[in-house]
């Protein structure tokens, strides 16, 4: 049998306790699987006496994950200290110079400094494996960068955030409020004291942004994500949804088009009877369009201890399952150095359907003016339904639109136009559709 | 840039074409990712002389697929003959024996030959890649035998057949019967003329076998699965089953118990707000449940001969990715030799819940005495229904119901108890409900 691979662990948080204690358990399993012992050599965490109920055997201690990151004494780095900065970029770096292997967790750091960190480590021939960044312990990272191989992505879009799909589930189901559901989350432990970063898309933006550089082989870019968040969500927006056959969902979406590409995270319309329509609470799915294959969805636990220690695990037993001298695929699908350049397209060329809904003062005429608005900019209509919404005054109505196929800026400009004309109680409610199976 | 990878493509069918195509179609990206070109050396089919518009460029012509298997001038052989034993397998093994890398889409070859061919390669020390093998252009093999590592896998479950998914979908979507659905599927191309492979579960029970052996580290045994099929799924069972929340689809189960592993193919009963109760038609989708990751799920195109050439060709990549010297995971997750004996848990030890649709005759005591023996067997009972059918006789009801957990054994006792009583029209028709979420 070959060497043991020697692994040092930088942070024991949730995700590095649930990695030591699932390679302890099934330490026989792995080794029969790779052919070689997978030993827990080095770590590295902020309290060193702190009871993580796991066994660190005779692992060497660091205080600093760099230095961890340097020693000589691990073939493979695994950070999950966190942070896009900092440490976490310090020790990485470290490990890929030094020539180890890197498994990381980690989305923020890789959509900052991903194509650097790859290109470093092609250069020194090491693999930087990073399953469990992207939608927990789903394979999607994998299933784009090994088993799509010839593919031409058109679209990837999905479900990356917990927090989010969880709240609109119990909206959805409950009928309570955003607000409502958001204090529930937290009370669980789903959501954290600041949401913000869940549920207004940070989160999601991160992980598409790396999906978008695998899907299209260019550089990442998370800074040009267009963004919005849930947290207008309301019942009224759900229950018009239901009623014209779609939910709601916060979709991180990056779509190949004519100007460019398109990477967005906002709440959409999903038909009711797509799969990804079925994708409830916590859980995550990740939808992949090709021209070679079609279209491929995954689902599963999209975050969690337990389920990032699967990814975690699948990313180290790869390299055990490698030799000294293999050179793995590039990092993100083509080599780090011929990663086009990001280029974007104007959301307001975004092409699709869309819902609008509007609250309106019920008066003669409303109906006639805002049909007019749509007609002047070329928006045709699926459906229009306008009802009494049991929240609202009696004088007041709601009207919604589902569009055909249009363009975000006709969109924009004809609601700017309904706005004008003072028809309206308050801002209407625009959401985007998306096409799914 | 290393050396290309030379291929030998033995069977030139609908998938041999689609790979060919894509791989000609897609030269320069595959050699971006792969770090080296991929080169069609050699092919071998039975008409030389037939136009499958495909470029062959200089590939060398064999007639003989064992000999292309043997020649020097490949590093992988690609097998798309068909057929479990004859050419394909001689070939396989050839190729093996030669040293070359293999890659197979062969599920009946698999399901009958895999264990012994795996232990070829890997005392060769060469891949052998089936990811076409089973639910075509899903990736599931890729999943389980990679990403999955250290991961104990209790139940995986899934729909790996299209014609029967078709068929089911169409019957409920139309109201038509079983024989119409599948006329139709035969009219479309997606049934053949014998369609009792397809719909009597014999392809599922292939792809089930390989799954098996990956999921539980056991020999392949293909011929120890319990097997039923949608011939005899009516509209009444459908209906009925839409009624309590429930839609039919063909699975294919493996799942591990207390007195050894389960291989069932037979219609299910799945929640109609299920994820895989939202796979319609042709698409495949299977199910994984592990201890560490929780449940994952794939879905997408299943058979045809890009999504199943979009898989051969993630296998030859993979391939082209490693170097000499490299040594890959075991064929089937752990070592050929270390693969257990495969223990079959016995049928009618099988716990889960029971649909039972019964035609009786409308008369005073008949629900008492189908009570009784439900009772006697320990049955107790989620729900009933009792109602006219439309198509039923005024005389004559159908009587359902949807039992807690219990046993096969009891089930079978209860029904032929009802049967002796003498209340039914014919034999009731019983199905078993799979927990999905």
């Amino acid at each position: 049998m070959a060497e043991a691979l020697r692994i040092g662990i930088a942070g024991l948080g949730t995700v590095g306790a649930s990695v030591v204690r699932c390679m302890t358990e099934k330490e026989a399993e792995l080794t029969r699987q790779c052919g070689r012992e997978m030993a827990l050599t080095a770590v590295s965490a902020r309290d060193r006496n702190r009871d993580r109920g796991i066994a660190l055997g005779n692992a060497q201690w660091f205080d600093d994950p760099v230095e961890l990151a340097r020693t000589a004494e691990i073939d493979v780095f695994v950070e999950l200290v966190g942070g896009s900065d900092g440490a976490a970029l310090a020790a990485v770096k470290a490990a890929l110079h030094a020539g180890r292997h890197v498994v990381t967790a980690n989305k923020a750091l890789l959509s900052k400094h991903g194509v650097e960190l790859a290109g470093i480590a092609e250069e020194k021939g090491v693999l930087l494996n990073y399953e469990a960044s992207v939608a927990g312990g789903i394979p999607v990272i994998k299933t784009m960068r090994e088993a799509l191989a010839g593919n031409t992505v058109s679209r990837v879009f999905g479900i990356m955030n917990g927090t989010a799909n969880y709240i609109l589930t119990r909206m959805e189901d409950e009928g309570l409020s955003f607000v409502d559901c958001l204090a529930e989350a937290q009370r669980l432990g789903y959501a954290e004291a600041d949401p913000t970063f869940d549920i207004e898309g940070h989160d999601t933006a991160h992980k598409l942004s790396i999906l978008t550089s695998l899907a299209f082989g260019c550089r990442i870019s998370a800074d040009d994500i267009y963004m919005e968040g849930i947290s207008n969500i309301t019942q009224a927006d759900i229950r018009a949804a239901a009623e014209l056959g779609y939910r709601i969902k916060l979709l991180g979406v990056a779509q190949r088009t004519d100007s460019g590409i398109e990477q967005r995270v906002h709440p959409t319309m999903v038909p009711t009877h797509s799969v990804i329509a079925q994708v409830h609470g916590v859980t995550n799915a990740v939808a992949i369009e090709t021209d070679i294959l079609g279209e491929l969805l995954l689902s599963g636990p999209g975050a969690g201890g337990n389920a990032t220690a699967s990814a975690v695990i699948g990313d180290i037993a790869d390299i055990a399952k490698s030799r000294p001298g293999f050179q793995h695929g590039p990092v993100f699908g083509r080599p780090a150095k011929k990663l086009a350049p990001y280029k974007k397209a104007r959301m307001r060329a975004h092409a699709g359907g869309y819902f609008i809904r509007m609250t309106v003062h019920d008066r003669a005429g409303v109906f006639a003016a805002i049909a007019k608005r749509m007609a002047n900019n070329d928006i045709s209509l699926e459906s229009i339904v306008q009802h009494a919404d049991g929240g609202l005054p009696s004088e007041q109505k709601n009207v919604i639109l589902v569009t055909h196929e249009t363009t975000e800026a006709a969109v924009r400009k004809a609601v700017d136009g309904v706005m004008q004309d003072g028809h309206l109680v308050d801002k209407p409610q625009v959401i985007r559709i998306e096409r799914a199976t």
